[in-house]
């Protein structure tokens, strides 16, 4: 079940934009978030949820969307997401932070998906200009945000390529390809006995 | 259901050791951080996987259990853990290999919860003296260590104190509590309409 759900979760970058998605959705994502393991259980992270329009709209002008796809300029208006979860760090000099934002965003992308959603943990943030939009005070810091809604595109894992390339790629038709190293590479030593 | 896993996956640090774990366990968690996303999908992380008593007793040597429990020793040699996972990393200057560690480790954790296994995800760790034992070469980091076993302890979440304390505490029957912020807390903003 699990690994349906882990599977089924891609980095999705283009949706229906005319399916909404309720903040109870967004809520509930949160709820997942917060009964997850944090390191030293310090849970320094915080959120800000938007299901808003136009805030959406500021929200979307200030990310960068798949570095490796030179030719494509992003989700049209009809592809975008329609709902965010800002993620905020409390506590700037905590070197496990970034280890809690994977533990969390990954548990609310799966949720995501359980809900027939999916999306994209995105990085690449003009931080400058969200800080200004959100009224953020200078000790939030900007983390991640994970961008939401009704995934409209195929995107599928497939083997590692010989020359050992990790970029993601999509064919004429558009389906979006995600190479992944096998276990044999994966796997450096098994200790049994 | 998600849900379910994600609560029912708790720090565990006492199990039932005498419940082997065979490694093809391992092989499927393996398989699970392999489907995850990972930033700029540069998948810099490698396992090594144990569950060798031999090999077990050493990795246990080189870790530090529950930093919050000044009276506890950590789990005697019944209630150890019957395996491991090493994660390493072999980007030691990508900033986001942290970020992918937190995503691979709880995805396996959850997987590990599915199977009706429990663990700890251990960043306090002996590297020099665990480094020498797995023969590692300089260039590979050890990240973290996640301890799997049959959990044999009753871990709760709680509501956190009035003190603000993120401290997890037992009480006198061994019950582990963990304090968790509530949604009030951790939502800074909702952006509706």
């Amino acid at each position: 079940m699990l690994k349906d759900l882990t599977r089924k979760s891609r980095s999705y970058r283009r949706f229906d934009n005319s399916v909404a998605i309720p903040m109870a959705t967004l809520e509930d994502l949160v709820d997942l978030a917060g009964i997850c393991p944090s390191a030293g259980n310090k849970q320094p992270l915080r959120f800000i949820l938007s299901t808003s329009p136009q805030d959406n709209e500021v929200i979307f002008d200030c990310l960068k969307w798949a570095a490796y796809l030179k030719d494509w300029d992003g989700p049209t208006p009809s592809e975008r997401p329609s709902a965010y979860i800002v993620m905020l760090n409390t506590a700037k000099d905590w070197d496990f932070a970034k280890f809690d934002l994977g533990i969390m965003a990954q548990t609310m992308m799966l949720g995501a998906v359980e809900k027939g959603l999916g999306g994209c943990m995105v990085g690449a943030i003009d931080r400058d200009r969200l800080r200004a939009h959100l009224s953020l005070p200078p000790e939030l810091e900007i983390s991640l945000v994970l961008a939401l809604g009704k995934p409209a595109e195929d995107v599928r894992i497939v083997d590692m390529p010989a020359d050992g390339s990790v970029k993601y790629y999509r064919d004429e038709a558009g389906v979006h390809y995600v190479p992944k190293r096998g276990s044999g590479e994966l796997v450096l030593q098994k200790l049994e006995k």
